[in-house]
């Protein structure tokens, strides 16, 4: 049986489980948390030197890293991941764009506040991570205001992977309230069967 | 014909002419400086409301955005990509560590050192970015110094992505010397045909 090495408060461990339970896959979960030190344990860094969960163990013993990865890995074939050409490029524009200007501050604000309790430690740079990830959810509005999914292919990956931290966003401190596009979009997904959001 | 909108001195946009002149497709290259603002104008924007180089046309008027979804996107149906599957899958984990482990570190001390000459202006931040870059080449070292590529599948788009900046890496004062494993890579994908480095 697959095995996921994750935390469940995070968004990119939240994707794993979710495409796993989407595309009907058994898996066991292992409790992993980074902010307590687990994922850098000499055991841990043996699967995967990066250091990070989400870490997928196949039955064969393979390993599988960075969460992006692991669900375009296990969406093949699936209608979750359109076929080679446009449209699947139009759904892995969305994946580096989640991972490079998304995740970075989304991400990073609600662990900094909601998990380190570390709101002051930071407080000098917040402001520049709120911005950015503003920056991030405008291009989102943008999108999601005249659109109903991501891409044109309907709900896939890309909208797993950016559902991730923007449902949660406001532990953050993000006001969703200016992108009512993205909050329409939110609720969307929420009703697809087998969606279990983190909150 | 494809016109791609690009820095010439941009590890991001370099990937994009190399995949392109790999796979034998005729571009136009657009000299597009971001460091200049040209990447913030109505009318860039309203091609890439990231605002981001490179920005690919196509034919058709459909616009790529994301270094590593153009790579992919041209290398569907080559060697420089292989088949669905594990051996991609390995080549994704790549190109992810890439834009969030590596890029953010060794790009962006090289584009303040180098380019914006701001040495100084980032002097808090320039440590922090350096250890976490070395983090990044130490983590592609444990690799390369024990296999010839960074996949099991020969050379792969993964390589492009990880050469474009770890091949000027030094520009942002990061010392190779310690990375055998790395630098004998780096002569390895020099050598390759049709291989035209920054630097």
């Amino acid at each position: 049986m697959i095995t996921v090495y994750g935390s469940t408060p995070s968004g990119n461990c939240w994707k794993v489980r979710q495409i796993l339970e989407l595309t009907g896959r058994p898996y066991r979960w292992v409790e992993t948390d980074s902010n307590a030190g687990a994922t850098r344990t000499p055991e841990f860094l043996r699967m995967n030197p990066n250091g990070k969960v989400p870490l997928v163990e196949l039955d064969d013993g393979a390993h599988l890293t960075e969460s992006d990865a692991i669900l375009a890995h296990f969406a093949e074939g699936t209608a979750w991941l359109p076929a080679p050409g446009l449209p699947r490029t139009r759904v892995f524009e969305w994946l580096f764009f989640e991972q490079y200007s998304h995740e970075p501050y989304i991400a990073v604000a609600r662990n900094w506040i909601r998990y380190l309790k570390a709101k002051e430690r930071y407080a000098d740079r917040l402001p520049d991570i709120w911005e950015r990830g503003h920056r991030a959810l405008s291009l989102m509005e943008g999108r999601l205001s005249t659109h109903p999914w991501l891409t044109d292919s309907g709900m896939t990956i890309a909208d797993i992977a950016l559902f991730a931290y923007t449902h949660v966003a406001e532990e953050g401190e993000f006001d969703l309230g200016r992108y009512p596009g993205v909050r329409a979009w939110l609720d969307r997904v929420r009703l697809q069967p087998g969606i279990r959001p983190l909150a």
